[in-house]
């Protein structure tokens, strides 16, 4: 089973996003877990290779179980990690294979193409305190068919 | 890859452990996710089934990649995540074929028997804020090779 890890860096009310090629849809650069990387591992390796920069205060916001179905059969199922950061150090990268690199103001997650269940958890990440959980199915052509969420806060 | 959740139950300076019949060990109450589960859901799930419980509060603590190996052989590889609950309601079954259930003075956990890994990743989960991630690696007949950790607290 695939392991997704993501990260959305957020500092000054922007957030830096990648604009992928193929759709134009927006997402927070990550990538796939190697074998034996934790999660966390995962994310700050995957953020670095994507955008050339060092991300700083790291937190794990939302996990969630990715269901592709075709009909009523589930063609694939993967795990996505998503993470914040709220500062980065370095230089990013504009433009590589992966897509375009910019900073976008905090709001334009309402807007941005991109896929149902990314928007719910990008928001998520940059508004709430605490944890999301979650399971999104989708068609094999990404049109978002059904998503259950569950969320929770540490007690002190 | 398998996913596991468990979940330990902390009250009145107190932890619900099951002890397993084979190797006496102690473990938190748990078992594999099902296909289409969020680990929330799941680890609400096969606590409420092990134990007969139903857990309040309910907070992911810990997220590992688990790695066994022979040699330098990696055999089997699979997530651990563990969560904790602040209370419980319900009257808690006392002996099923899973083991038996019962409630032990935190500080217990240091000399319990358990597996290794088990015992950084509970004593992690009663006494510290935030999230822990790592990586362990284990022989087949669950000695600890080695272990990574990393761990974030929640940015306000």
């Amino acid at each position: 089973m695939q392991r997704i890890t993501n990260l959305l860096a957020i500092k000054d009310g922007k957030v830096l996003l990648l604009q992928k090629p193929r759709r134009g849809w927006f997402v927070a650069p990550g990538g796939k877990m190697e074998l034996g990387e934790s999660i966390y591992e995962s994310a700050v390796r995957e953020f670095q290779e994507e955008t050339n920069l060092k991300p700083k205060n790291v937190h794990l916001k939302g996990i969630y179980t990715m269901v592709i179905k075709n009909g009523d059969t589930v063609v694939d199922e993967w795990m996505l990690y998503t993470f914040i950061a709220t500062d980065v150090e370095g230089t990013p990268f504009v433009e590589t294979r992966e897509g375009i690199l910019d900073w976008y103001p905090v709001e334009q997650l309402n807007d941005l193409p991109m896929a149902a269940g990314d928007r719910t958890n990008l928001l998520f990440a940059t508004a709430n305190q605490g944890m999301q959980y979650g399971t999104f199915e989708y068609t094999e052509d990404f049109e978002l068919l059904s998503e259950t969420i569950q969320h929770s806060i540490e007690q002190n």
